[in-house]
């Protein structure tokens, strides 16, 4: 069941020949309003979803990436030009070019294990391309199975009758399981430890309030949306107890970045003494950044900002400043949760154990220390 | 010629009889798209203008309020209820109910200035009428001038090639004169000491994106609009010289209410090492108001957050967190520029002499302790 559910989950599906080969899409600009499907037959449709926003969220773009490359192999596309299209979608999500190198690199794989031929031959090609959409499934259940481990662990970090704020959109939308930060709430919920849910809207583009607020409706959450810039009083008024995020890349220094509003959340969490605490596969850090000046941060198009639903809300002559992400630095970080457990960036100073290790030892906030 | 500006601003003006007595105004949840003007003819349409945002910003309700008290002395309303009625549409910004009660009072006045009479006479009733519009006329005229003062002394903590973050809207949409806030930063553009303007959008209502960036492209202001939840990053690449804002309302120990969001920057501001300036004429200052705690904060409907222009963004059944506005404690507040000087509301620790004194000495933002 679990896997099933890796890997046909409601916002990304794989498409078998003879109806496919195709990736078919949840279109998430246009939720909750409305629940379409876009289906992409090439590398070329889903690199516009990508970038449009279609499908988002760092772990899901890592599924998106490699079903992508396995939709070039079973075309018989150029498989490696497709994984550089890919990776090149959207530059900050680090799991997207991950995604597409590892499918990338089973294809290639079972190529050479066809042994040398001039010319590779329909069976090979047709080999490689289930090899590749095999590790595309790999890593969609590889992914839900980090899901869970995150909401196991994220869990010991949630008080009793927690009222969590949290930024975007980090549930089922972004993962082929019940996604990161967004899980360990689900977690707190059946667990009865969770008393309201905050959610931040995010603009520009309204993750939170189009889809956080849509996951946590269905959910049976408790839960109200607010204006970014409104958390600032309600954790002033002591109504948040714990800021807890997703990620969409983590440098090896622990910087993290992530949609943009984050770093403002992690400067106000301390400046009011609140825990703020990151979920995040061990896919989505980045071991090659060494710090924040690594990351490459996207900017999106300024009409994100000057207009709504078409409509301008900004004089036309008017600028705009509208990157994707910010980073927020270690020492923000109260904690970070991963599938191999709780850690602390900036007392660990790196984070490279996390990709073997398999518990870091810390099992409760009260173990982390917070500045108040 | 000032004099004419102060009474007859675009956002609001006067229609005497016989066309009136009426309240003209600007509709300001129109713009930037349209330019419409609402005649108000009684009192409780323009109680509902007030209420629904189609005139705002502290100095200038308090000249709506003032001019509404002359409409119902002109159309032999009960002048004292239509002041009490006005003075509570808007329960945060200070400036309004003050701007009722001294419009009222001056009524007041010319009736017992009438003598005692059993019933009041058609003369006296006219005459106290036009005392109470003369009141409002001289209400407008001393926020011009407010307005004039705070753009001088304000300049004086204006660095060169100066780039100022603001937040919601400061000119001469919400003034007689040029504003508060916008006025500073006008005459910094004139004075060639203004880089960039960056315009907060100011969720939920985008008064930044509507309002500002409308009134900064027809000053032809250099210009940027961005998500308030963008400004953290902002202030992290050095990008932010200065936070300048307006007030709503200002408590005797120097707090301030202002549009949500204000008190997120201020605390950004500090994080960051950039001054954080708060302009507004002394009638925004609550003297009654001993402190935050005594300041009403108005909770606005839910749907400004869970919809936009009539369209649903979150799911009909989430909840909706919309204060109106925040509270910046004094400690926060670099400087605090009125038309009467520049004052440190942490260190004087009363602004009780802002309402006799001249000049509170202070005249650069390095006579100015910034913690950095």
């Amino acid at each position: 069941m679990t896997h099933t559910r890796a890997v046909e989950t409601s916002a990304l599906r794989w498409l078998a020949p003879p109806a496919g080969p195709a990736v078919v899409l949840l279109d998430q600009t246009g939720l909750p309003a409305e629940e379409a499907y876009l289906t992409c037959r090439d590398v070329s449709s889903l690199e516009d979803a990508i970038r449009r926003l279609v499908v988002r969220g760092a772990p899901l773009l890592g599924v998106a990436g490699a079903y992508g490359v396995a939709l070039a192999a079973y075309r018989g596309d150029d498989v490696a030009a497709a994984a550089s299209r890919l990776s090149g979608a959207r530059p900050t999500a680090v799991n997207l070019s991950w995604g597409c190198a590892r499918a990338l690199a089973a294809y290639q794989a079972a190529q050479d294990g066809a042994g040398p031929v001039s010319a590779p031959s329909m069976d090979s090609e047709r080999s490689a391309a289930r090899a590749c959409l095999a590790e595309a499934r790999a890593i969609a259940a590889e992914d839900a199975a980090a899901s869970a481990a995150i909401a196991a662990h994220g869990l010991a970090l949630v008080p009793e009758r927690a009222r969590i704020l949290t930024h975007c959109n980090t549930g089922a939308l972004v993962s082929a399981g019940e996604g990161t930060a967004f899980a360990i709430i689900l977690a707190a919920h059946r667990a009865g430890q969770l008393a309201r849910l905050w959610v931040g809207e995010t603009r520009p583009l309204l993750q939170g309030a189009r889809l956080t607020a849509y996951e946590a409706a269905r959910a049976g959450i408790p839960h109200a949306v607010l204006a970014d810039s409104a958390a600032a009083s309600l954790m002033a008024a002591g109504e948040v107890d714990l800021v807890l995020t997703g990620a969409d890349r983590i440098a090896a220094d622990g910087s993290v970045a992530n949609k943009v509003g984050t770093y403002g959340l992690a400067v106000l969490a301390k400046h009011h003494g609140v825990p703020f605490v990151v979920a995040a596969p061990v896919s989505t850090i980045d071991f090659a950044a060494s710090g924040a000046g690594a990351i490459t941060v996207e900017q999106r198009p300024g009409r994100e900002v000057t207009s709504f639903a078409g409509k301008a809300v900004a004089p036309a002559g008017s600028g705009a400043y509208n990157p994707a992400f910010d980073v927020t630095e270690a020492s923000l970080v109260t904690a970070l949760v991963t599938e191999h457990g709780i850690t602390q960036p900036v007392n660990t100073g790196t984070l490279q154990d996390l990709g073997t290790t398999r518990e870091t030892g810390v099992g409760a906030l009260s173990d982390v220390s917070v500045e108040r």
